[in-house]
C-alpha cells in the first residue's frame, strides 16, 4: 500500500490554498492542502510498523513550530507546479531530516527536499507562466503551526486517508 | 469550527465503497468513505481541547474490534441513504457511546445512533430503489478492523481534514 508523511496547515491556510488549488490542482480532491514531509511509498505492513514506531519515537522528541508561508513560488521547468513558499525553511527541513531517518530514510530521494504548498500542478507552461504573474503581485502572509504530522495511505481511487496523527511532544 | 469524529474501515473496503460512491454520492470527495461516530458539531477551542482530552482518555481503555458489513440497508424515506450496514452492532454502538459521553455528550440526537457506511445520497427516490433493488442481489461480504478513531475538521470548500487520531489501545 503506498504511504506518505504530510503535514497540514491550519485552516485558514487551506482555505486561502483550496481557493486556488480547486481550479488549479488537479488533486484538489484527493487529499486537503498539504505540505509534503516524505513522498509516498510502498510498504508492506512490516514497513508500515517500523514506520509507525520510528514517528512516535522521533515525534515524542521534536517541538512544534511556526511557519510563515509568504510568497508564491514555482517548480518550473522541472515540474510544473505552483506552490506557497515558506520565509524560512529550516523549521520544515529539520522535521524532514529528523523523520526520514532509521527505517524512513529515503535511499535515492528524486529531488532536493524543498518544503511547499502546492496550489497549482500540471499546469502547460502558458497557465503557469499567466497565474505566476498575477500572484506574485498578490500580498501572502500566512502563518500556521506545525505541531504534528500525520500518516497518510491511498485508496485505489488516488485519494488519501489519515491513518494515524503524531503530535510533536518535545 | 466544525469537527466530526469517525471510523475509516480499511482499503479493501473503501474500495468497495468508493466503486459507488463516485457516482452515487455528492459528498464523495469531501471525505474517505467511513462510518460517522460522532455527527459534525461546532466547536470552540476550549471544547476542542476538553474533546481530545476525553477522547484520549476513553479510547485508551477500549479494545480494538471486527465489523461485518453484510448488506445493502437504506434510511429512507427519512433520509434518501444508501449505505452497508453491520451485521451486528453491538460494537459500534458502544464506541458510540462510550465516546459520546462527558464533554462529547450528544444533547438532542437528531436520529437514533445506526451505524452505517455510506455509499450513496441525495439520491431521488426512483434511484434509489433502482440503486438498492440491484445491490439487494449482490452478496457483500466485507469485514475490517476498527482500532483507532478520527477527529476531522470542515475546511470552507467542505472537505475534511484529519486532525487527530486515537487508537483503540485497551
Amino acid at each position: 500500500m503506498l504511504y506518505g508523511i504530510v503535514v497540514f496547515p491550519e485552516k485558514h491556510v487551506q482555505d486561502y490554498a483550496n481557493s486556488l488549488r480547486r481550479r488549479h490542482d488537479p488533486h484538489y480532491s484527493a487529499i486537503p492542502a498539504h505540505l509534503t514531509v516524505r513522498e509516498a511509498e510502498e510498504w508492506t505492513i512490516e514497513q508500515l510498523q517500523m514506520a509507525v514506531a520510528h514517528l512516535e519515537q522521533i515525534t515524542s522528541m521534536l517541538p512544534s513550530f511556526s511557519i510563515h508561508l509568504n510568497r508564491v513560488s514555482t517548480f518550473y521547468p522541472v515540474n510544473h507546479v505552483l506552490y506557497l513558499a515558506l520565509q524560512d525553511t529550516v523549521s520544515m527541513q529539520q522535521l524532514h531530516e529528523q523523520l526520514c531517518s532509521g527505517p524512513l530514510a529515503v535511499e535515492a530521494p528524486t529531488y532536493v527536499f524543498t518544503p511547499h504548498l502546492t496550489i497549482g500542478q500540471e499546469l502547460s507552461a502558458d497557465e503557469l507562466h499567466d497565474l505566476y504573474g498575477n500572484l506574485r503581485m498578490q500580498e501572502i502572509d500566512l502563518s500556521t503551526t506545525i505541531d504534528r504530522v500525520h500518516l497518510l495511505y491511498q485508496t485505489d481511487n488516488g485519494s488519501w486517508t489519515a491513518y494515524q496523527s503524531f503530535l510533536l511532544r518535545g
